[in-house]
């Protein structure tokens, strides 16, 4: 999860390289599936490293979708596909900061789901921390890391 | 919008007062129209004040409803039903502060709804000033003044 | 329920005699809330009767809202939004057919929801009967006598 | 698509052996991916010829789930997800007939996507035919004909 369009070139460098290392870890890499920021860097690494993409659409069709999504999901519900975004994943990593995301990440936390956070302010962390259980990670390999520590096994992201 | 059963006997009773403040003034009150907290409190003091109100139930029937709600939308699509709660409304406004409460508000900003927060902590509004733009309140008789101020005419809450 | 744009001008009349008829009675009435065919024939002749309609729309805003649908919901949700109509009716009247139409039906007798069927041909009658319990009826006054019948008190429609 | 627990031994057997001849010829076989009657032998059929199975789930976890689900979205927006279904798939192909699958019937209609029958009885397939464009198949082989000659690529059912 991360911000789309507003998403800075660091933060899209720091998804990308999350997606690569999480397919080449073998997991499933589930995005909100648009062609944008966040959501397109996460997909592209993954889908380069070989790995299964994953994106739940809020649209009806491709219009939008990132070329890197190989199972799409059109739900047609707009906005509330957030909630199938986080309920359908194992973990939620997020990848810097805007509205849509602090949704997602909140909503997350409100489902009991473990929620990663990276390339965010101390400050931001100290919000979501406050509102529940969130840890954060410095680079790429520290997400991998902590995912394999939870799971023996293949989840999806 | 505001916790459910997580929230504090304070921050029911502003939300209560808020709730019969708005119905006063004219405005239609639209909540998650669940029986408990922050929502029970809004739409109790709406209706005992004579206003209607609105729940958008994340269930499917009446199991869990706040017996305040005159209007119930059964849209049984359990969280995916906050995305609705926000379009629905013309203005947004959070008492305290939970992580479903966090997730509406962070959409809310994200649909460019207007936001005003009550009942949090300094740090909070600082986390979602950074998001955009949202107004703090420090009692119901400032809700009504800041949304009378932004509309001449009714609005859903 | 009933078709949109495809409508022709008897079905309407019929829609808006129904909701004419249903608002004089004391019901509320409920519909996909679209200014086309039979949601916008029921929704006029509810309003023009005193009566209070809601409006379940499909979209994220009043654009192709019916001008005749007093309380709004905006569920940004598209065609999923059939299901939280069937879900928020008390009782399904149908008038017309088209395949919208038919979806409701059918999801309204997969929810065990009470079904009025009108304006439709005997072997669509007959198609529905084989999947559930449906009540087909002549005119909006038999329509209201049904539903009398069935509630000794207000319901939404 | 096609009915749940209400579905007979004949029909689940039909389902079953559509899910491997479609996985056979290399499609990705969606359904609702519950533990019941045609979704449950469609993803079994599919899964055991080694195809890919996507499950579109109304609920919030695995309970219930069919355990032939390879890749389990988990929408948590109940009979909504049926639209989030016809959405998802480039042809949908119903086996058998309750009010749950007339439902998806008819909104695969609406949103213009090619239908394909099955196991149903021949005023049933009327009935969708004057709603909109669908064909009839007898055999599961005749199913992937069907499909092979709309696509020259591989398709979700």
């Amino acid at each position: 999860m991360g911000p789309g369009e507003s998403a800075g070139e660091e933060v899209c460098a720091f998804a990308e390289s999350t997606g690569a290392a999480l397919a080449k870890a073998g997991f499933v890499v589930l995005s909100g599936g648009r062609a944008e920021g966040v959501m397109e860097a996460a997909m592209k690494g993954a889908a380069n490293a070989g790995g299964l993409t994953i994106g739940i659409l809020p649209g009806s069709d491709k219009k939008g979708m990132s070329e890197y999504v190989e199972i799409p999901v059109f739900t047609g519900i707009g906005h509330a596909r957030n909630a199938v975004n986080v309920l359908s994943s194992e973990m939620v990593v997020a990848i810097g900061l805007g509205p849509g995301t602090a949704s997602e990440v909140s909503m997350a936390i409100k489902m009991k789901k473990p929620v990663i956070l990276a390339c965010m302010d101390e400050l931001d962390v100290q919000f979501f921390s406050r509102l529940g259980e969130v840890v954060a990670a410095s680079t790429p390999e520290d997400i991998v890391t902590i995912i394999r520590h939870k799971y023996n096994q293949n989840a999806h992201i």
